[in-house]
């Protein structure tokens, strides 16, 4: 059962678009957290910097939306900024990885799981909205 | 593809006990920010102060666990208290959130989350010692 | 010394805003977890609903805002929606703990924090921009 | 005035040690951060991986003492375990970090810090042992 399904405000939120967003958010979080460190333990790290500055700036957004969202008693507006700037920092660690994603598995996976997790707090703010 | 298995150090990690340790201190974390939210909504969030105060302890402390260990690269000794005090507090918590299960379905399945975290943070730290 | 005068890339950021927005958003992030606290132990926690559900969020974002301009080597351009959506919480948790700020002296404390970090974050943006 | 003077629970903790830990905390969760990212864009951040490992995670662990620091209504005994956590974290990367101390101003201070926030640390266990 989806603890939130338990939630006392329940019917202020629609659980199908906020739980597909904090499950991409918490394993975004932990997905950059992990290439952040492999980058760094590759042969050459200086020449991933800006990847494992981004993966660390993505990490550290993704895990607060997370949070945020698993809060969903009915708080306000800026929740969508918030939101909104998770998608910003998903897309640009993605375009990062990617580029770096046909030598190391782990920026062509990470680069995936940011587009995953932009995609779903697109979809939550659109079903919001 | 899991990407820790693609992490230059994973001969160093045991990747079964760490990516479950990883996957329950997340489900924590969020699982116990939405008991707190959900006890604060309820009708008498008074008389769920402690369970309230505990979850947010617990989910802190679960948030930084799945993020120090979803970076596995070999790093000292200090990580092992970390994953002690996300044992503690899932503990204690888990211990609260019972007392509560018989009236709110979310203490139910958050004592049940905890203890699931306790075991699978137990297990790693058996395995990598 | 401030550690940040000690950054290889030190050309590459204003330290002063930086340095006061960091130190803002540090102290906002306590400010607000202090708030919730107090208004959660309250005789009447049920009238401060609204006000503990903001300032979770205003803690969480400010936590991370703070994680982010602490690590200025030149990355991307996300960290500025970020700043953005932690001038947008500090300034909705400021709003609704000013209404409160007759009754406990916590949410008159908290509100002034509040918007000297959107004020510190606004700064950064200008000067940055 | 100090925003834990006004918490209504203010006579179940010792203000002095708390609000020095949490201060302590937050401000070496930040110093940690920003360690960390000098030290990739050093030269060689090859040679200082360990060291942005350490940071990394006492980082992490820093800013949550911080945080469930600041949230000093009177919750349960696994909040020491953390603190503990804190101190072992904080002891590990300011030996790591004196390493590079002749080389690396930032790892000077940094090291500093994190004997600062070990100590206030104890200091805060001791007072409320």
């Amino acid at each position: 059962m989806d603890i939130l399904e338990t939630h006392p405000k329940k019917d202020s939120f629609d659980l199908g678009p906020l739980r597909a967003a904090i499950d991409a958010a918490s394993a975004c979080a932990s997905t950059c957290a992990s290439c952040s460190d492999a980058c760094l333990h590759e042969d050459d790290p200086a020449a991933l910097r800006r990847c494992i500055d981004l993966n660390n700036q993505c990490a550290a957004i993704c895990r607060t939306t997370a949070e945020i969202l698993s809060r969903p008693g009915p708080n306000g507006d800026s929740w969508r900024a918030i939101v909104q700037a998770c998608i910003a920092a998903c897309r640009e660690c993605a375009e990062e990885c990617q580029q770096h994603a046909g030598h190391h598995e782990h920026c062509r996976v990470c680069a995936e799981e940011c587009r995953r997790c932009a995609d779903a707090c697109q979809t939550l703010l659109d079903a919001a909205s």
